[in-house]
């Protein structure tokens, strides 16, 4: 089959590969559409020194596996856990309940499997999720990053509903940060946004939220800030943004280590908050509700055997996403 | 009167300062003994560029102010607010009920104010707090750092109440360290302390808790984690120590930036929480009751005139704390 592969810094397509075999428990899945996202360009760069098909934001139809998923349209979680394997004993994540925390988990197109840049893939049917009739590929594709999205409401839900945030930031108006604001907006209808790149800042406000430049940003004005930059600068910005005793959450991976100045966090005494993969459940109900549009974040659709045009153009400043076609 | 005084990164005696003037809504206290902690070591290796007289722990008795103070032997809170000074209008933290991070405000000794390593200072009569008669002073002079102790308790009372919260490690063993692992320890009793001196490992051990050096620490087994190590390394152990979505409390001012490995804290959702200044009512009631022991904690006690030598000592490595007496 065709697949992209990425080995030393570099991405290629491959036609050499062949077609995963199926394992028992799992579903073998024909790629409909996938995604480009920042966790992708950062494996490029050597992130987990990853070799192997990436990609793990896609929609596709099951090919072989159990009877009742054969034809179901599917998007699927990424990690791989004891509960995925049906491994007893769990391991200490598992048992306590934080599965995508699994302590021997692979993670689809990220590490230990290979992903969705490619003709098909396997998934363990317990990662699997049908994907409403109504929604479009272009739509389901969008899955796995609004579930990251969503991960942040369910992290800071409890301080809205108490009225402790209602001023909310997200720096960073790319790919990740567009879907993490139409998200929060929902929730916090006076949440701003900060960028660079006047066209992500732009596409923002024609979503109808409130965006401006990242030199604009009012000091120790927000309870809530999510930095969705994955630069250094960004977060420097996030943490000039939060007030006291705010919180800083944190989205985006880095390849590099970020010098912090940890004086001013216990001084400021804010709450910094790593924040990962999200409810697929939340994700796909909020899009078949069509709480937010996600389709003019689409800035290209390429077929699989561009891939490596298709990761140049979504390393380009102002672009957001671009889909794989295989 | 008599005072020490840092200046350029030194720190000296003074007796040509005048005893401080009696402003409204505060008071004159003599200081009876006052303490050295961490934030005056970092002050003389120019933490805030400060230059004036330190201290903040201490405890003395008040001689000049309101008539039903004169005579109170007292502690007092550090930061100097708006509600301290009875400004009108409120600033934003004030208002929103967070007077330690009041963004108008002075803290006595750090910064703005002079402090107690000196034989009288003044404060705010709404900073002061009444000792209990059953204290002495060499138990009341630790009411400020206890506060600080109890702090972290009140961070995370919800969790211990929740049961999310059950195994907790203290990485440093010294002066702010023992204090947090002591007063921790009564809601945590499985609490562990890791330090480097082995001194101080004996001393947590006599105090009753587990302690163990740095090196033995288990990896990814910790819901809480409090640094107060005030160095990188200690940092470093902490992110190791603390389990995924684990809560590492920063509770030490470095004086230098930290290098962290952001994408870790990404990846295992971890949540990081700066610590500052707590409730003295708290820190009062503990060591009224007796929850844990703090004069094991006392290596020395030198006369304020010989401030630079009492410096000299609190910075070496396996001392505790060291009291000035003026």
């Amino acid at each position: 089959m065709i697949a992209a592969w990425i080995d030393g810094g570099r991405v290629r397509v491959r036609d050499d590969l062949p077609r995963p075999p199926l394992e028992p428990g799992e579903a073998i899945i024909r790629v409909s559409m996938a995604g480009i996202c920042g966790t992708d360009l950062e494996l490029l760069r050597g992130y987990r020194g990853f070799s192997g098909i990436p990609g793990h934001e896609f929609v596709g139809r099951v090919e072989e596996g159990p009877r009742e998923w054969v034809g179901a349209r599917v998007v699927a979680e990424i990690n791989v856990t004891c509960r995925s394997r049906h491994a007893e004993p769990l391991c200490r994540s598992c048992a306590d309940g934080r599965p995508t925390h699994c302590l021997r988990r692979e993670a689809i197109g990220i590490y230990g499997r290979d992903g969705a840049f490619a003709e098909w893939l396997r998934a363990p049917v317990s990662n699997l999720h049908r994907v409403p009739q109504a929604l479009p590929d272009e739509v389901a594709v969008f899955a796995e990053p609004v579930a990251a999205a969503c991960r942040v409401l369910r992290q800071v839900e409890r301080e809205i509903e108490h009225g402790r945030v209602t001023r909310a930031l997200v720096v960073g108006a790319g790919r990740l940060g567009q879907l993490v604001a139409r998200a929060l907006a929902i929730r916090l209808p006076g949440l701003k946004v900060a960028g660079r790149s006047e066209r992500n800042l732009a596409r923002a406000r024609a979503a109808g939220l409130a965006a401006g430049p990242v030199t604009a940003v009012e000091e120790a004005a927000y309870d809530l800030v999510v930095e969705c930059s994955g630069a250094g600068a960004g977060f420097a910005v996030a943490r000039r943004a939060v007030r006291p005793r705010g919180t800083v959450i944190l989205k985006s991976t880095h390849t590099n280590e970020l010098s912090i100045d940890i004086s001013s966090v216990v001084v400021d005494e804010i709450r910094l908050l790593g924040s990962r993969c999200g409810p697929f459940e939340d994700a796909l109900a909020a899009l078949e509700r069509g709480d937010f549009e996600v389709r003019d974040l689409i800035d290209d659709r390429l077929p699989l055997s561009a891939a490596p045009e298709a990761f140049s153009r979504a390393a380009e400043p102002g672009v957001a996403k671009v889909l794989l076609v295989p």
